[in-house]
């Protein structure tokens, strides 16, 4: 391991040609071997174990991505704001693994369950990447029988889908739930579900938007009344759901064509979820002729009723739209359901982009039964944040220059004026450090006066410390705003506290220059 | 589905024991399978698609683990200090994907590659479970042709590993790491490396440790001298590693029965790794008969030396240890290698644990060039707190008492002292949230008031709202101090000032109580 890997790679190569050479001149097998020999010692010397060039394409897997640490910033500055919200209402944080028992998952995701990504039979358990964090919350309050909790999760959930990334849907994702579980009066935890959607939507001044709500015993009870036999209820659902991205006449066509429902069932499904609007409308349908006579359109009714006026109380009612068009993908839903959508396209790269939903949820009452040997029920009610089509937003802004991003927090840069001064900015640097002040300096001995303060500039660095000869026997340093560039001679005893105050100062400006 | 779960459980017992009876009394072939059609749809009508009870036994997988509420306070607090001293020497921040491409990690971890999770092949690429956050580093930087970077990185790596759970040994654990990448003169980041170990240790207060450094360049040189060959440097440097857990007779007989080392090269090892102190020692060696004749040896030793420079001038020459029995199993390390170890013994549980490396870290300058076409290298010096056993020892104080930790952070209760205040309480929340006050109601409708405070009691919420119907009447709410229980009545428009302000003066009675 003497010499450096270059020389090493050199040799490498000298040597395999002295070895074809002999093998191309048929030497006798021993030289040959010998020389081998020397090939595989002088391989071995190269460190780490196995230095061949890569072969493989240099990615990420598919449909998965890096984050930089302008994305990372982004990133955690919306989830920084996602959490405030979460414990302004009393959540709790809990973690699980990113991988379960593969029966954890089996049964709960209907036809989406091809899209679970397995771990290889190594031997011991046979386990899957989860799919969200809903699951993993259900087996958890089951396994450590829980009956109430207030918990929010952050954590990548895995699905094995066609990725869509430019518009923010990947196969690894972040998801972003609230969750509240326990026996409690009917949509008093709901309608805070939703407020605490709408106090995230708006404080990351993400765009307008509607928060439309539904409810799944309604949505039984008009198909009940449209004469879909009851069997069919979960694949009517799962059509209607796609709604969002297509025209009623192809979800009408699947209906009839894929799902075997009736054309009549269909037409009359499609006089329905036509339907959105307020309180009223509430009132309307539960004068309908047929959905009033149905026992479970009338409870999900008077579900939506109380919620609406609990919206009301907590001042979100004009966020808030009715809408029987609603019908969320995922089986397990049992109440209310919502989905938060922009209601403007964005613009990502040059193209005005629908961005869907940012924001889901509802109520499902069965899900922890599954989980426990009794069938003992937990009632929740939860939401999800589309993070990553956030994200997107997010980015696009970036790139478009509406918004720009620090990917560090560096307020003072320790610089020198001469060489020679790497000992004094260490000790400086240790100085600042334990008093708690966030500074860097160069890691060259002896770098250029300019490339120092372009690095502040590139970092968006306000502070430099400049150190100079003269000033250093005069027992100052100069302090320089890099903005400025104003530079001032401070004490070297009161360096800290100058900075301090200066900090100060800065971060009173920040809160003033962004309110 | 106009029945709930219960009911369409009951049924499908009556149904299953019609049909064993009609069975048991060999009714004809079409009447059973009437009846069994019957229960089939009863079954159907289950929601979600499978409730049948669970036959699995209920737990996470082999290795890993939930982490409850407390947990997770304590994590995100031991996680939140580390990050803001990451922040204090510039780490920028970045994600990688949980997995990569299988061929990114071949060749990679040596002995340890058999620990690596594969995916099943679904179709597609072949994957693997990240095993550190090193080696995505280096795919990250040779990917996007980046040549500085100062990252930290914190998240989940997989290792099938024997786990020791109570020790704080997983199979999915947390790594939080800190590197820096880049072309720089000698130890500088390097000792910088070091001084952000001390600093978040300190900041952690965990106890006494020292920080064991080595240099890899000093073990090749000393495995020279003492005889070893130079194919041999790596697993001679593994047995090594082995000296924090064994004794040296036991590390003497692996390397001559299982590593094929003469006894005479073991035992001149075993001269040599009884050694450690501080620069005297360094001094001592750079004039050792055979070290000073060994170029590799030389380099390392002056490396250490500067090393030991720049810590005196960071001011933590005391908490550092030149260690020559320090050696770190990983392939990939190329100079300065280092370890903090606490220097005491912790109760965990009623024993007294080693807890052995809480953080760890060296010099690997040629990773980034194994992803690289034309082998170009980016040099790389880092660190990686393990946090799974910080979390093990502050879960073992937090079981003794020694600390204690809130779950959630909410400061004001909205309570009503009658019944039928649900929806004055829902107004009260709204405006206090929108006020960003961290505030909690009860989901009941018509809760008991001993209830309401034994939450807040029970959850250290410092202050309730208590709503009565004659304090409405005259425009005010009693505002509750939970500890004293002292009550005074505020007007009801001077709440959200009121509130405010006692929140304000708690949090600097914190400050006070915990300096």
């Amino acid at each position: 391991m003497a010499d450096n890997q270059e020389t090493i790679l050199l040799k490498i190569k000298e040597q395999g040609d002295l070895v074809r050479k002999l093998k191309a001149a048929k030497e006798s097998n021993e030289k040959i071997q010998e020389e081998v020999a020397k090939l595989l010692a002088l391989k071995a010397q190269l460190a780490p174990e196995d230095a061949a060039p890569q072969k493989f394409s240099l990615k990420t897997p598919k449909g998965t991505r890096d984050y930089n640490p302008q994305q990372m910033s982004l990133r955690n500055g919306v989830l920084d704001k996602i959490v405030a919200i979460f414990k302004r209402h009393g959540g709790e944080c809990i973690d699980t693994p990113v991988f379960e028992l593969k029966d954890v998952l089996t049964g709960k995701y209907g036809e989406d369950s091809k899209l679970i990504y397995d771990l290889k039979d190594q031997g011991g358990e046979i386990l899957a990447l989860r799919y969200d964090l809903t699951v993993p919350l259900a087996r958890y309050l089951a396994m450590n029988k829980i009956n109430t909790l207030k918990r929010y999760h952050i954590g990548k959930v895995y699905r094995r889908d066609n990725p869509a990334m430019t518009r923010g849907r990947y196969r690894e994702f972040y998801q972003c739930d609230f969750d509240i579980a326990g026996q409690y009066d009917p949509m008093v935890p709901d309608a805070e579900c939703l407020k605490v959607v709408t106090e995230i939507l708006e404080s990351l001044e993400i765009g307008q938007y509607v928060l439309k709500v539904n409810h799944r015993r309604l949505l039984d009870g008009m198909f009940e009344v449209c004469g879909v036999p009851a069997d069919k209820f979960r694949t009517a659902c799962s059509a209607v759901d796609k709604l969002d991205k297509s025209p009623w006449e192809e979800v009408r066509s699947e209906m009839i064509n894929e799902k075997q429902i009736s054309p009549d069932a269909a037409d009359r499904i499609g006089e329905y979820v036509r339907l959105n609007g307020g309180v009223e409308l509430v009132e309307k349908l539960l004068k309908d002729e047929k959905l009033s006579k149905t026992k479970a359109a009338v409870e999900g009714l008077e579900g939506v009723k109380l919620l609406l006026e609990y919206c009301e109380l907590f001042g979100i009612k004009d966020k808030i739209l009715f809408d029987l068009s609603l019908a969320r993908g995922l089986d397990y839903y049992t109440g209310v359901i919502y989905e938060a959508v922009l209601t403007q396209p964005i613009k990502i790269g040059n193209e005005d982009q629908t961005v869907g939903s940012i924001a889901a949820g509802g109520r499902y009452d069965n899900l922890v039964g599954m989980f426990d040997s009794k069938h003992k029920q937990v009632p929740c009610v939860g939401l999800s944040i589309g993070v990553e089509r956030i994200f997107s937003v997010m980015e696009a802004k970036l790139a478009a220059g509406v918004i720009s991003v620090r990917t560090n927090d560096i307020d003072v840069y320790v610089a020198s004026a001469q060489k020679n001064f790497l000992e004094e900015r260490m000790k400086i640097c240790a100085e600042l450090w334990n008093a708690g002040i966030k500074t860097e300096q160069s890691y060259k001995k002896n770098p250029k006066m300019l490339n120092q303060l372009q690095h502040c500039e590139d970092n968006g660095i306000p502070i430099a410390v400049v150190l100079g000869e003269s000033e250093l026997k005069r027992g100052v340093v100069k302090v320089r705003n890099v903005t400025s560039r104003q530079e001032d001679e401070i004490p070297r005893e009161k360096l800290v506290e100058e900075l301090k105050a200066r900090i100060a100062a800065l971060s009173v400006k920040d809160v003033n220059g962004s309110a």
